[in-house]
């Protein structure tokens, strides 16, 4: 494995260096061949660093940013001030060649306006999505997407969305002649939107596409499709709403049984039996998946959720780490060739 | 308790007369003063009635209709031709006041729009919406809506929708000052669709709600308000994502170390411990609140899922007794009258 470098907006999200630093010790620790660029205020950095081994702080290099993206802050307004923030310095390492990826918990909307600015998209796509590899029941992967990218989106984009999620289904989960499908509120052709149901008459038209029609929210773990594809506001919502759940069942499950007084067998058993639960369950926790990959872009930018505690931000860096191992821009890019229509 | 008859549309739904009349009959067993009156084809739900109670089956009646509405029909081309089908004659039962409410797992498009045709809307309400009332981990209620009824929604119905949220909350729910909150991607004011944005400025503005503002679908069952209002379609994705998570859970809760060899007291304890998380899990399990009711409308209409099972639309059976003994239409009108400008 060869040397890799990742830029962090260290400033980004809910709890900025609290916890982007731990996470970048994690990642550094986890992965020998990893250099990292925490980009933010370098006194807040240093002083999360201050008992940090030694060994891998010699991976890591502070690039000093003036300013942080609020969280709140209207997007477009946002990217018209955004010279000297975090957010805009590690994108612009990537731009530079410096770092091959950049990760944010920052606010979406200025990373992605951000990201197209300065990374341009791929032949084709007019604008990027943010996807997600999803756990399904099957044991199998489905990938999911737009996750708020783009908050409307007509049949062109969604077609565009169907078309780079299946390339990611075939060349990075290796999954052959992946199985693409529309989110949608029935299986029925008249349900929905119009933009859904003209990108389904397109897909249906696509011989590059397996599409296989439209599947519902409850769908969305079954393992039904490999591809699922929606706007950014459905994504957004179903994700979260999904995660949501989840962790309420994950959480029901710790607390389960607690307070009550129990023989010591009775509980120690009970407490066997739900660490064997919480495991079988623990692959769909979503701290084990966060980060949304923002596709369609000559460059890879990785999205935390902003609330992301050091675990899941550490996924997030490992996502960006896989996605530069797997060369994804390229490979999207090659096969987009060959699947878009000319636009000549 | 008084005499309370409903009209079923016995023929709707994915299973038909399988569902809804061994659902019938499971209502009338529970309820001693329900009457029932079942739409469809008579041949087919005699048979099923081969082996019923006759005590029970004294309080039933077969009311013939000659068509189904197909699932799959163009909601506009089904209400067309709907004469003599079995949707609208359970609901024009309604509207004769033979019968208190309707329940039909059929074409939820065109069951909005002939219960529209057919029982008009309140004053003040452009488009009646389906509502359901999800439990939340703090053991308490949410009223959830839009669920389809309206699948694009502009800031005006959505602020009629959170005043019928409100006013289901208060007057069935005994919520007091309930609160109001909008689905949305983020917390921020700039974040989302212009319909939501709209909407929540008009509601900061309503001193007769208590607006809290927005929330994310991570935020589905933590309780964290009493009304959530969102469009159709998002609702009918985050209810179907949700449900679909929850049974996936429950599944794997179920099947979990099935096949396995084990000492038969290790078993019968796993047994034991896995009956009781089910139990605690068991009141987020979908099929324990089916039946989305249509509400804004002078009469009572519940829309089960299509593909519900005997104890789903027994669920949705109660929910529309229910309705008829807390007087709901009646009681939302009232409070429309206070809460919604005059339209003079």
């Amino acid at each position: 494995m060869t040397r890799l470098t990742l830029a962090i907006d260290a400033m980004g999200g809910d709890f900025g260096p609290c916890v982007t630093v731990p996470a970048a010790m994690q990642a550094l620790a986890s992965h020998s061949q990893l250099h990292l660029l925490l980009v933010g205020d370098p006194d807040k950095i240093t002083s999360l660093l201050a008992k940090a081994d030694s060994a891998l702080r010699a991976r890591l290099q502070i690039i000093p940013a003036e300013s942080v993206i609020a969280s709140d802050a209207k997007p477009s307004q946002a990217i018209r001030h955004s010279r000297g923030s975090s957010m805009r310095v590690a994108l612009e390492l990537v731009k530079e060649g410096q770092a091959q990826a950049c990760i944010s918990a920052g606010n979406t909307g200025a990373l992605m306006g951000l990201a197209k600015l300065l990374l341009k998209p791929l032949n084709g796509i007019e604008r990027p999505a943010l996807m997600t590899v999803l756990p399904n029941v099957q044991r199998g992967k489905t990938v999911l997407l737009d996750l708020g990218a783009n908050i409307e989106s007509d049949s062109a984009l969604l077609v565009q969305f169907a078309v780079m999620g299946a390339v990611m289904a075939e060349e990075v989960l290796n999954i052959g002649h992946p199985r693409v499908a529309l989110l949608n509120i029935g299986h029925e052709e008249t349900k929905g939107l119009q933009s859904i149901r003209d990108a389904a008459v397109i897909l249906r038209e696509s011989p590059e596409i397996n599409y296989i029609g439209y599947l519902e929210g409850n769908d969305l773990l079954t393992g039904k499709t490999d591809v699922l594809v929606c706007d950014g506001f459905i994504g957004n919502v179903t994700l979260k709403t999904m995660e949501g759940v989840v962790k309420t069942f994950l959480s029901l499950l710790q607390s389960q049984g607690e307070g009550k007084k129990r023989a010591w067998w009775l509980s120690l058993l009970g407490r066997v039996l739900k660490r064997r639960l919480a495991k079988q369950f623990g692959h769909l926790n979503p701290d084990q998946y966060n980060g949304a990959c923002l596709l369609g872009l000559r460059g890879i930018v990785v999205k935390s959720h902003g609330n992301a505690s050091q675990h899941a931000f550490f996924a997030a860096i490992e996502q960006a780490e896989q996605a530069v191992r797997q060369q994804l821009p390229e490979r999207i890019a090659a096969r987009l060739e060959t699947v878009l229509p000319k636009s000549d």
